[in-house]
């Protein structure tokens, strides 16, 4: 069984906690206020209200066989900073850290943390499509560069075999299933189904390919690695 | 051109102004706060620093026209529902909101909202299952029920094709495609290709049938209604 030790029960660590409970994991779970840890201390393995700045605290408290940790320290970002550096040099193999921004993410990522978690910048990049496409139905960014979408079907290709639209040669998008009208569920098409208005393809390509054949209007992505980072740590 | 508003430039609603200017879109933000609208005004339609709390002032700046509006007004409730509201009111096609928890949304569903946001929910979902199962490389829910994963090549399949595991019959998870060793694209898979020991799998099923097929572990979910709301609203 897996342990898992969850410091910081804010928003995303207590649901951490909410969805870790359904699983099989040995939780541990970390926080200063009282009210937080009363509510969660019956249905984990350990817990413990105690302030987590003080670096001999996670020593004492993290076990060496940790699984994984996950950060939520809200908007502490020293204290969030400061409990990374001392999680790396007690060699934890998944530091799991929730930032408030970028320019958060990349000092975290400087300090040891393994992965970056921004809820609010995911959320926004799975809505974002869906406001300015009729074609989209859901949006979900699975790897850099790879999506998957819940597409409505284009009219023209309304009563098309998808043989015969052959869209992954000609627009970059492969159709992995098509959940057909009334309907809730997802099945695989057989080569001669001629896809209805009502239908849904569940569709997976690169961003900007889904984008264009579903008249998203993407232009190009152009992210600046954040200034800030030369100003605190030197040019190097 | 879809006719975008952002009421509340917080980090969900900043986020959304972030990814709507990679789109073709006509863009509006409404904020209290002269910093924000400041930060974003030249690359937006229109910006307007006002105190949405007032029903007027919703009514006078939102356009009749508007396909959605989108709410982030961070931690003030009792605004956010009362915005809502009003928005239901001129008939707002699409109302957005971020919801801070699952209560919180449940009274925005009532007074209006069409799209509840929970992005530390969301992020949640996405990560727990990797930390408790060593077969998963990425998780992502889809729809109700439905998600797709990326998933490590179980060592028994090692060798054996596709066609072979008939994965799709016996444990209800349909691979839709496969990376290959050393390959950072996904290729659909012929019948006899035979899977590798580091190639990943690109799975579609139900929630239930990738946890178990991945050892997750994964334990009924019960979620209750919030009984606050009896409180609030009454018993019906």
């Amino acid at each position: 069984m897996k342990q898992i030790v969850v410091i910081g029960l804010s928003s995303f660590g207590s649901r951490v906690v909410d969805e870790l409970q359904l699983m099989s994991a040995e939780i541990i779970i970390i926080d200063k206020d009282r009210e937080l840890i009363e509510k969660y201390k019956d249905v984990v393995h350990a817990a413990y209200i105690v302030d987590v700045s003080d670096e001999n605290v996670i020593k004492k408290l993290i076990p060496k066989s940790v699984d994984a940790v996950i950060l939520d320290l809200k908007s502490n970002l020293e204290v969030t900073i400061l409990v990374t550096n001392y999680l790396q040099k007690m060699s934890v193999e998944n530091i799991i850290v929730k930032a408030v921004s970028e320019k958060h993410g990349e000092i975290l990522k400087m300090v040891g943390a393994t992965q970056i978690i921004y809820p609010d910048l995911e959320a926004a990049r799975r809505v974002t499509p869906l406001l300015v496409s009729d074609s989209l139905y859901n949006f979900v960014p699975i790897s850099s560069g790879l999506v998957m979408a819940e597409i409505f079907v284009p009219s023209k290709l309304v009563g098309k075999t998808l043989i015969e639209t052959n869209l992954r040669y000609k627009e970059g998008v492969n159709i992995v299933a098509i959940k057909k009208d009334e309907s809730s569920e997802y099945s695989f098409f057989v080569p001669d189904y001629k896809l209805g208005e009502k239908d849904i393809l569940l569709a997976v390509g690169e961003e900007i390919n889904i984008k264009k054949f579903t008249d998203a209007g993407y232009v190009k992505r152009d992210r600046n690695m954040p200034g800030v980072l030369q100003r605190i740590f030197g040019t190097k």
